[in-house]
């Protein structure tokens, strides 16, 4: 489910460091660079952006390979050959060339407007990047390669405890990331910062309060109601069918074949190399056909917007997604809001029949659309329905928040998940692979990334009801496989703007408003008193 | 056939010049280089030439996706992020400090005898890398870049002309390179020594005069005898069973599969990302199964010797193979002396009629080995038998000298070449598609490459002859499909060396004897006159 978005840039401790050589060469490029026109100057910034990119991109690749084809034993060569290319890139990053490049464009006057907005984040990039000494970067890489090993050490022998001191040094380091990164109230607000920008505590803490309270109170409506029957998902459906009707799916979507591929591989992801080569990945459980086809829906979701980022700022901010959040806010609606309605469900009933006749032919599609949105409170995050997932982030927002703040320590999580899984969900966590070690991002160093799960989901709701407004009779095109007026909106109202907005700030221009909570618990509430019939 | 052995160093012309900026850096350097410990410099060396084979294979990645995985609108960023790869590649490799470190290990005695080879191998290619200006490099890529692209056209429209331009400019950098490179007598020496240290224009003389007649006689004979039956070879064999059956082979031959694998590609090809990845590929025609199973040999004799490169001298010259000939030794000892032997068609004889019940039920392992020999003059160099093989060798060996030592123009071609292969083959090249525009290599600047597939072969009988010899009962090993012996006195005996001697060099260690072109012919004359009852 994780996109890999921003190819991570990582430091090995091998291989001279670049950065310090280039001054000299750069205080001539410097007097050089004020008689050249504004194009000019810009297009060397581009080149040079662009160079980066390769680096970063390349290694995506390489990343991509480990995932789908690498033979077991190229993995170790395989991990240096991914360090050096990252290395190179950050340190092609924050080279005092770019500096320098920067700071010559920002005096300019002349420039576009989209010239000036790629050059003002690159600038923020840069100052961001600026900020942490590199000494710092490095053992930060060296304690994530430690600490997912000890993740997996410790799921392996389903023991937090074998997690909790490597853990501990990654929490200690995140402290000194955000105080390095700066902040103005809370020290979570940096990292919030880095993964979705302007977001923070305040925000996050009134959104979740706002959902809070009426999910509980849907969630224990639904837990009193009859059970819904989704029994027939999980018979036997066969490997090379599943497939077949998830490259289906995927045509249908408006996915571009000839700019991606889908590959089978443990996790599905995303990843991008540039807007015409943008891959997916999906897996395929022979005892549940749903697994495969809405993690086929959520990422050909992130595909799309990635393939609809506008190719000539290949290397350029414009040329990547606004945020995390509204990433996820791309994947969940084509997942949910096409993916999980009945309209969608009622489209693809022949199909299904037709390629899953003994397991579906006495099934209907209405009955199939309540089995895919059963609401079930479980202890799997990336199991979970619509609803109980943001119980699922919840808690986790809620650990990291005081984990940073310092208000619980790492030997507390076991606890404090294991209690807020009771409170919220009303389940048992029976231990802490099925508990706390569930997720790999902690051990990646990844903290601020869970909130924009939900905010994905949010902002996907706004977004949605606003498409439904601007394109006639959406729910019926959906019903007859007609996609690409919906795709076309995203397109257009979406992912042409590239970086060019914040989160907040697209919402705004988009629907009129910044994220307002209400429509995604009209869109609960009205989906789940349909299906549950209250 | 084309092994993508030592990934291309391209230039491509964009982005900065690193080089110029390391100076003042490792000026400070050398001065610390002074009072480090042999083992700490020789480390150092080793780190930086690490770190450039990263970049050489992770561009070999980006090459292997592009041949086999990659979507068709996503070649042209591709072909950029190749470019930038091969180009730090590149410069990191010329860059001074590389120089610094490598005269500084050169005045050092107390290397170990390994240590001291790399350098010095080291230093033969920097000093050569030095001799090309980047403004040459450059130029060059740029060129074969559209020449390559004229080529395909050319060959679109069938009329040589089309490239003609192209290849002219091309043939004239390249005598360029030869006067840069430097030579004793002839200047395609220079590029000969390119392709495997120590071949020239004297040697290879010499070669093609001692086979030329034998060569001839023999074919003769064999045309005025009766024709060999093989066309049981092109009935229809499904493209699954095929592929089966080439796993199986590449299995048995000893592949180790864990550190490599095999995909589907327009042209069979093998690359390395280290000694522990590396891939092979296959193209499978459902009329003609030779096409395939040999293929599948032929590379995998390839990947076995990559495979076998001592792993601990990763990003070394050590760590390479020994010259471009003795990897085509390897693929044609394996394709020809064992692949096309009597013992090896009788060993899986059971197996391919089991694959293939209704196409060779009636047919005798003997037939099938006789089918798979069968000698024909005929227009494409790839679809060759061993024999007249290298009359299409020498036809092009001949063109490059001529056009290097400027004594034929480009235009010349199709007519030297339409009148040689009526010369030696006794065939009519109806055109040039089939003519003088069926390869690649030229359009891609590889001139001094064509030699190297007959060298293979010649070493090939050398070496094959000398392992008979060593190893008892090696028919008979072979029809029990027991290749581990062989295999395992490759390795000891080629292998393990890498780089570290000349072809002739290695050849004379192994065999006790320079390259003497007997063994060849007389494998020849045994074969043939055994097939064709002379």
């Amino acid at each position: 489910m994780l996109p890999v978005l921003y190819p991570p840039v990582l430091i090995s401790s091998q291989g001279f460091t670049f950065a310090s050589t280039y001054r000299s060469f750069f205080t001539n490029l410097k007097a050089g660079m004020i008689t050249l026109s504004s194009p000019d100057l810009f297009q060397q910034f581009r080149n040079e952006m662009q160079k980066i990119a390769d680096f970063r991109y390349a290694s995506a690749v390489l990343q991509w390979d480990q995932e789908t084809y690498l033979p077991p034993k190229g993995a170790a060569m395989r991990g240096r050959q991914v360090a050096t290319l990252s290395e190179t890139a950050h340190q092609a990053f924050v080279a005092p060339q770019l500096g320098d490049l920067i700071h010559a464009l920002l005096d300019r006057s002349d420039l576009t407007l989209a010239e000036r907005r790629n050059v003002e984040l690159v600038h923020e990039d840069y100052l961001k990047q600026q900020k942490l000494p590199s000494s710092f970067v490095r053992k930060l890489a060296e304690t994530t390669q430690r600490s997912f090993h000890s993740w997996i050490a410790a799921r392996k022998e389903n023991d937090f405890r074998l997690f909790a001191d490597d853990l501990n040094i990654l929490v200690d380091m995140k402290r000194q990331e955000a105080a390095m990164l700066g902040y103005l109230k809370h020290p979570y607000d940096a990292l919030l910062n880095d993964h979705d920008k302007g977001s923070d505590t305040d925000l996050l803490d009134a959104l979740f309060s706002d959902v809070r309270q009426p999910l509980k109170e849907l969630l224990d409506k639904i837990v009193a109601s009859p059970e819904v029957d989704d029994s027939f998902l999980r018979q036997h459906f066969p490997k090379q069918a599943q497939w077949d009707f998830g490259m289906q799916l995927l045509k249908d979507l408006g996915y571009d074949l000839e700019a991606g591929r889908q590959d089978l591989a443990e996790h599905p992801f995303t990843i991008n190399f540039n807007s015409n080569d943008v891959r997916i990945t999906t897996r395929i459980d022979e005892n549940d056909l749903s697994n495969m086809v809405w993690s086929c829906i959520h990422e050909v979701g992130h595909a799309l917007y990635e393939q609809g980022l506008p190719e000539s700022e290949y290397g350029m901010p414009l040329g990547e997604a606004a945020s995390y959040s509204i990433h996820e806010s791309q994947s969940r609606l084509w997942e949910n809001h096409v993916g999980r309605s009945l309209e969608f469900c009622e489209h693809y009933w022949p199909l299904l029949q037709q390629y899953f006749p003994s397991q579906l032919g006495k099934v209907t599609a209405e009955q199939f659309y309540r089995a895919i949105n059963k609401v079930q409170p479980s202890l799997i995050r990336t199991d979970a329905d619509e609803l109980t997932y943001h119980f699922h982030v919840m808690v986790r927002y809620e650990i990291e928040k005081k984990l940073i703040e310092n208000s619980i320590q790492t030997e507390d999580i076991p606890a404090y998940w294991n209690e807020h899984y009771q409170r919220y969900l009303g389940v048992n966590v029976p231990d802490d692979k099925r508990g706390c070690l569930q997720d790999i991002h902690w051990s990646h160093g990844s903290f601020g990334y869970f909130p924009t799960y939900s905010q994905g989901s949010f902002y996907a709701a706004q977004l949605f009801g606003k498409a439904s407004k601007d394109i006639t009779k959406l729910p019926e095109l959906i019903r007859n496989g007609e996609n690409q007026p919906l795709l076309g909106w995203l397109r257009k109202n979406v992912h042409q703007y590239g970086r060019m907005y914040k989160s907040e700030e697209l919402c705004s221009l988009v629907t009129g408003d910044g994220l307002k909570i209400h429509h995604f618990l009209d869109y609960m509430l009205a989906k789940y008193s349909n299906i549950y019939q209250f």
